[in-house]
């Protein structure tokens, strides 16, 4: 690549402190890894700053995971499942980092996810890294944290990252822009089926898994045939893989070996045709835009003048005095 | 209200070309709503201001009309069902227009929709006013251009607004933000109701309408009770609406006096609760926030350092070697 000056010249330099951050965690140290999240999680300027210059220099050493979004509504037996696949990993010689991305941190002021005491065997192993959900004002902070943790868990050597989340919509769409693959855990009855249809994650998901399916096999084997029929009415089938639905019981570890050996199918069929790499490169240019377009809402808000004639312009529109556009025409005008 | 000074100042000087317009379409004139709208329509820099002042002009008379969206896929009968309820409307004393949203006639240079050879008997009728859909560059455009054509007819003096649109996805959500009452005419087969659900239309669907009933009323009767189910799972019950399910025959004639008694009580039901102005309050700012953000974006693209720059930057975003919050803050930077 003929890289032009401008790029070259954002080459960082390091001080002392983050060059013992950016050394410990190549040498896959878990301290400097968990004080470089901290670091990206932190609100403080000079925080965010340093932590942009740690995470540059750890880029050339990131990609090298397999990304795994896990998604599933509260009960669906999240924590369960990721222990289970998380300690099957470990003894297949894999070490695992587990994320999250749980909006409703911010509100909490603590993350339901992610919490170690739900993992016991897992977070006492030392092949694995389960870090809770970062709290911020907003989902698209909440997702570039983690996004930019899961570059220091790639650059630290963990194998398989895992990003889990709960099933509400928005963060789905979130965490499938950051995975390679998006896998979603159903309860086997009907109605959960139409709940994830509804919010648009059964479609954006590459992998089902029907959870506790040792309960009722045969309620378990008639929602597989119902989502079945409606991944097959929902979605066209991709030239590359057809969404498989799994049916396991991650109480009783049967079906993880399956799971996994599913998900390294998936990564084989988008390898070969060139898909796999082609949706990293997309995802990274997707979030670029989202953070230029939440930038520039944030620079337009905080303008002297639309500050002083947003309130009135706003009232305005609303009562229909002005048109939408002319409002808006005037307010970009001050630009 | 207390006008800030810069709102009055926003008062719109006419010309007397403008002015004929003006006080031609409130006068009721056919001829020179529809050369306002050519105005509205128009991609020259000249005609969108001269279309701006004329619509300002106009606003203080819009907001009268009841805003009926319709949607379904091609083949559900749309034009039929139109006529028949144009023609029920005008018997009832009412004037009507309608207009439609397509964002293909950007692509084909000609709408689908709209055309008058479609609706003989209406648009021979002088109580009614046809528009085919704008052509522009996206769909946003078509939909700015409809929203301010609807303000137009509102001015001349209409008392039923149709927007139509087709069954694809977004340009459904674009004609629901402008509308009152959003309508989803449904074929009476099942697997369009996954459609329907899948694209996200009958969740904002305000009434469903079966149509062609009566070529198998019994299949049409299993179609409205499937919907039903489905809407009872796919949405939590409005304090003051519950969304109805029609079954009837547009080609037949029957059930359109039953449609718009059913859009009626919904009128009187949202208005009794406030719902009803909130509702076109809260379209109205929404539409202002589309219009600043896609205003923020052109910009943006536009800056001499950003063109510069953007190409190299997101190829590097795409290859890793630097990451989307980088990029994204140095682009920003610019501005």
């Amino acid at each position: 690549m003929n890289m032009p000056e401008f790029l070259s010249a954002m080459q960082p330099e390091l001080d002392a402190a983050d060059r013992n951050l950016v050394d410990g965690v190549l040498a896959r140290q878990l301290r400097p890894l968990a004080k470089t999240i901290t670091l990206i999680e932190s609100q403080r300027e000079d925080h965010k700053q340093r932590a942009q210059r740690v995470l540059e220099a750890l880029l050339p050493h990131t990609g090298g995971a397999m990304r795994v979004g896990i998604s599933g509504v509260p009960g669906v037996g999240k924590s369960t499942f990721i222990e289970a696949l998380g300690l099957y990993l470990i003894e297949q010689g894999l070490r695992v980092a587990v994320l999250a991305v749980d909006p409703s941190s911010s509100v909490t002021g603590g993350s339901i996810l992610g919490d170690k005491t739900r993992m016991e065997l897992l977070s006492q192993n030392p092949a694995a890294f389960i870090r809770p959900s970062p709290s911020a004002c907003s989902l698209g902070g909440v997702a570039e944290k983690t996004r930019e943790s899961m570059l220091v868990c790639e650059a630290a050597g963990f194998d398989v990252i895992i990003i889990e989340t709960v099933g509400v919509g928005q963060s789905e769409t979130a965490v499938a822009g950051m995975a390679d693959i998006f896998c979603l855990l159903q309860l086997p009855n009907a109605g959960d089926d139409l709940q994830a249809i509804k919010k648009g994650i059964m479609e954006i998901a590459d992998l089902i898994v029907i959870n506790k399916a040792d309960i009722d096999p045969s309620a378990a084997m008639r929602a597989k045939s119902q989502i079945k029929t409606a991944l097959h009415m929902l979605r066209p089938a991709s030239p590359n893989w057809t969404v498989p639905v799994l049916t396991l019981s991650a109480l009783k570890k049967g079906g993880v070996a399956e799971f996994w050996n599913t998900v390294t199918d998936y990564r084989k069929a988008l390898t070969a045709s060139g898909e796999f790499d082609a949706k990293r490169r997309h995802q990274a240019l997707a979030w670029m835009w989202e953070l230029i377009d939440s930038g520039l809402r944030s620079r337009f808000r905080s303008h002297p003048q639309v500050k002083q004639e947003l309130p009135a312009l706003a009232r305005a529109v609303e009562e229909g005095s002005t048109t939408p556009s002319i409002a808006a025409l005037r307010l970009l005008g001050h630009l």
